[in-house]
């Protein structure tokens, strides 16, 4: 195909057509790739899992790649390839009365100027695809660009990458909800430079979730205890005596849905084209880390801190599962742990492990 | 002209042209009404206060009317009557180059799904004018609506109208930041069942206005000791020991601007036409009560609170301005006063005007 091709992205197109084919069981659905570029990941999705839809990129140069390689694939009567701005695209079709089941939208940097518009043309119940790039402000890297874009005062944590992807899932489902759209996270993916997220996006009254979901996490840098708090306003101390950290609002709901992620699993072991070691990986991942929400802690940080060697991640993981906690490895960090267990308990078994 | 009209709304259009005049010197500038019905506000602009551009309604019957009163007004040359989803439009404008110096967006209900598209095609340093007819919402009367569209877990104080205009600003200034632009409030409105605001727009790193600009109310039912806060954390009590409210983030910093109120005025003494007795009263309290940043209290409250009777405002303020206070009524509510005078201050001066 004469297009660019951006072979880190594989993963990111990869992850998109197993969670199409996961939500939409193989039906045919009608969706609109915003940014598409030359159009790669339209005539994917087209081809490997569905969809009939709109590729769309406002770039003349980028549109005529992406007429000629639907033609290539024989793909006229599956996508409409438009040449238009793509917040101006997804505002008229609301006026179309075709509702869209799902809109990817695959940036250079920041999703956000792309949010309103990729809401306007759902359906009652669909799937957003989001990519974000502009990894620095949403991990708290950044700091100034954190507070201008996503507006947290953030802080320094060991659990940046899932720091960000909370940052991003809260400020989209704020956006979603001035809309009267409730979001609800079911896929997270950091690679590289990007992240990649797919949330199912309902039109309904949002005040639930928010309520339920905005919250902040504390943090103690010197303990490395760490937690979930829904009120700003009840104080208590690190295990040392200082103040901890607090972090927020933004979203302390799950930001990926282990059902889901089962459901990739399933959809994978069928999908013979797709069983490249990454994606094997990746989603033998998420299914696990999926059913931890608590912020991953990094392991080498905390064997620092307690003098103990880096203990072998597996075995660890097993040993807490055996005592009654969820633990486990996260893709968004080789030396972070996800678990329930008080740090305490991590600790011990750290200890425990390394004969200490 | 064969147009719907609204009377309430004639306030809001004669501040609208006085604004204008007096941020634009009467040079010429160019304008969209992305929301602009059937052009009468458009035809003004164009009319009264020397702005050409485009006019704008999704609504086919709208626009025919438009069409036709443009033509009633000889105005062909200076308005391009447009009938496209608005955001497609202001979306659309982004790649013309013509840089736009005013954008107006006057929504049947909230603003909010306007302000991005409203902001995209503006030029460096620009004007907005914003209707809001969501005053329950803003002003945390349907508090389920405040947290779903501004985001905010509001309470309930005695400047609930001042509230919904510092909510309203906040969320304008956070959306704006998140694509670089910085908005600075000039003018604020309240009458019926609208506010309508100006805010100046500049692309330019919003980092320290946003910084400077979001903080907290605090708020004491029971004393009706109020004033802003920066840091959340640091706590204190009222007067009569209980913990204050605290109320935002929101919009801290004036939300009018003095400066440009007594411009408003210069205008008005050489505009005739617009020397309507309400339009006078409006700009000379708008010229004192945006010299008062604090949030104005509701006297019949306090007086009930002392057991005084309510005092003659003038006198008040005019005793207030003696001990070297800023004191100002508002058109925000007739029995408000705004002031920098402490509590206590403004509860002896009550007492000492009513003799006791």
């Amino acid at each position: 195909m004469p297009v660019f091709y951006n072979p880190s992205a594989r993963l990111s197109r990869d992850i998109t057509i197993l969670a199409l084919r996961a939500f939409f069981n193989d039906k045919k659905f009608f969706f609109v790739d915003l940014l598409a570029g030359t159009g790669v990941r339209g005539i994917r999705i087209a081809l490997e899992a569905g969809g009939v839809g709109i590729v769309n990129d406002v770039d003349p140069r980028a549109f005529d790649f992406m007429v000629e390689n639907i033609k290539l694939n024989k793909l006229e009567s599956e996508l409409a390839p438009f040449n238009m701005e793509a917040n101006a695209l997804g505002n008229l079709l609301t006026f179309t009365g075709v509702f869209v089941d799902y809109v990817d939208i695959d940036p250079y940097g920041s999703p956000i100027p792309y949010i309103e518009s990729s809401l306007k043309p759902l359906g009652k119940k669909a799937l957003i695809g989001v990519s974000a790039t502009d990894k620095g402000p949403l991990a708290c890297v950044n700091k100034d660009k954190t507070l201008k874009r996503y507006w947290l005062d953030c802080a320094d944590v060991d659990f940046k990458s899932e720091l960000g992807l909370r940052l991003l899932t809260y400020n989209i489902a704020l956006r979603a909800s001035a809309m009267n759209y409730t979001i609800t996270p079911v896929l997270y993916l950091s690679k590289a430079h990007y992240y990649r997220v797919f949330y199912v996006a309902e039109r309904k009254n949002p005040f639930n979730v928010i309520s339920k979901c905005r919250g902040y996490i504390w943090y103690c840098p010197t303990t490395l205890e760490r937690g979930f708090k829904y009120d700003r306003d009840k104080e208590f101390d690190c295990s040392d005596g200082n103040r901890p950290l607090l972090i927020g609002p933004l979203w302390i709901c799950p930001i990926g849905d282990e059902n889901f992620a089962r459901r990739l699993l399933a959809v994978l072991e069928k999908t013979l084209f797709l069983q490249r070691r990454e994606v094997l990986k990746y989603v033998e991942y998420a299914q696990k880390e999926f059913s931890v929400n608590e912020p991953f802690i990094r392991l080498d940080l905390l064997c620092r801190k307690i003098r103990a060697d880096m203990p072998n991640m597996e075995l660890l993981v097993e040993r807490l599962e055996e005592l009654g906690f969820k633990a486990s490895r996260t893709h968004l960090d080789p030396r972070g742990l996800k678990t329930n267990a008080p740090l305490k308990i991590v600790e011990s078994t750290i200890l425990e492990l390394s004969g200490k």
